[in-house]
């Protein structure tokens, strides 16, 4: 194998670790699965040539798509997770006491597998009681979901290439307002505001089409292409600066780096993006 | 030429940009100079192979350098810009009208020749009449300075290796607090909290020892590995949450992502930092 694992950034930017062995390769009904041992980060998760997770760098991640919301919205007993096949998500999630059910949606079945065999430090909560795992499509689950309403859902998926292209889409969008409580608060990952500018911006556009109240933040991840990273939260009534400091000083004991601090820095704007959103 | 320009950050990690173009290549004295055209982010400077700056994505850092300690500091009148060759952060410095004199201070002259002919909408700020280029070592310069105190001092160096491993020494840090008035503010580039943790840390304990404050802040750039990158504020009596309100707005007209928010938001410090810092 070759020495460096590499993401190539849409022929423009690529970006290598030095790798010191193949954990595990694949090929699923939807993409290419590899875990590789890397030098600087421990193992990581490339999806389709695609840095996804790292053991050294992941808290960043998933602390960031999951705290803002679990410490905002007013009830947190029923969590949706659309993607988030190796289990970071689900994790941080569970870290709520009051959380009663997690159902994680994950097309693919692989990425599951792989990860719980080979990144066991990032799933660690696949044991847990509360989550419920289930192999399917998450934008046909939000279409036809007729349960209780969730209070969180969290969308964890790639960029929007093949399977994954649904999940940026308005119909989607619509879906996941409907299967909310109405004080439910929406999060999906949306992308570097400035190597994928556009892609986030239209993000932004179709999820005030659907929510009240549609708010990106920011935070640098390491293996992600574009310096700033972004998350996006949307609700109809909830607003992410009202913070349940019980919830968040309480997991702020062992979060790598969210803090009430962090939380409310990473919503600031920068002005590029601002300027935007204010016309 | 090879179709891609790449970083190799310690043998761990390469960032590549696809390139179209070599505009320049010289060794000076001290480093290799390289000016390249990328696809992504146009022109681009590497120093000994590694990433300085981009056309593309030059504002995030130059913007982060200088607004926080401009809009601070009681007086902004005398500034002193150790490194800099590029000339992005005086061209920052200067949108201040308050600023009469600005000392930039750059060990290699070839970097500076470079920058004025093939960046120029970086260094768009060479002419200004307040600006004075000195070709010297900005260790000695600060060691040896007799003249009236600066108001505002910036470290915009490259990583400590070879003649920039002094810009990063209690003895530097001590030459600065003494060249500074006793109302002025320090900011230093101060590495990746993430890929170069420990010598963060480093720069954050030499600096406590030389000011009484000495706070980190943050925020994604393209082209350096780490996610996150950090710059350090250091004062003895400046605090950096005593944003002169007329100056930030003033200056947010005109940045790429600097503004009053952006500049609260930066300085949430990553739980693993603030954890070694509150010890």
């Amino acid at each position: 194998m070759s020495l460096w694992s590499e993401e190539n950034h849409e022929g423009l930017m690529k970006i290598a670790l030095k790798t010191k062995a193949k954990c595990f390769e694949g090929v699923s009904e939807f993409q290419k699965v590899e875990i590789v041992e890397t030098e600087a980060l421990g193992r990581a998760l490339l999806l389709d040539g695609v840095w996804m997770t790292a053991e050294g760098d992941e808290k960043t991640y998933h602390e960031m798509i999951s705290h803002p919301a679990l410490t905002t919205a007013p009830r947190i007993k029923r969590v949706l997770i659309i993607g988030g096949g190796d289990g970071g998500t689900a994790r941080e999630v569970l870290r709520h006491p009051e959380v009663e059910c997690v159902d994680l949606v994950e097309l693919d079945a692989m990425v599951v597998e792989a990860c719980r065999k080979y990144l066991p430090s990032i799933g660690s909560a696949w044991g847990d009681p509360r989550l419920h795992v289930h192999i399917a499509d998450g934008i046909r689950w939000v279409k036809n979901y007729q349960g209780a309403p969730y209070d969180v859902i969290l969308v964890d998926g790639p960029d929007p290439i093949g399977p994954a292209e649904g999940l940026f889409a308005r119909d989607f969008y619509e879906s996941c307002a409907k299967a909310l409580s109405p004080e439910g608060v929406f999060v999906t990952q949306s992308e570097s505001p400035n190597m994928m500018r556009e892609l986030h911006l239209k993000i932004l556009a179709e999820l005030k089409g659907c929510f009240k109240k549609v708010l990106p933040y920011y935070k640098g991840v390491v293996i992600y292409p574009g310096g700033e990273w972004s998350w996006t939260y949307a609700s109809q009534s909830v607003d992410p600066m009202y913070i349940n400091l019980e919830r968040a000083s309480r997991i702020s004991k062992d979060t790598y780096i969210y803090n009430e601090m962090v939380h409310r820095g990473a919503f600031a704007v920068p002005n590029h993006i601002r300027k935007v959103l204010e016309r």
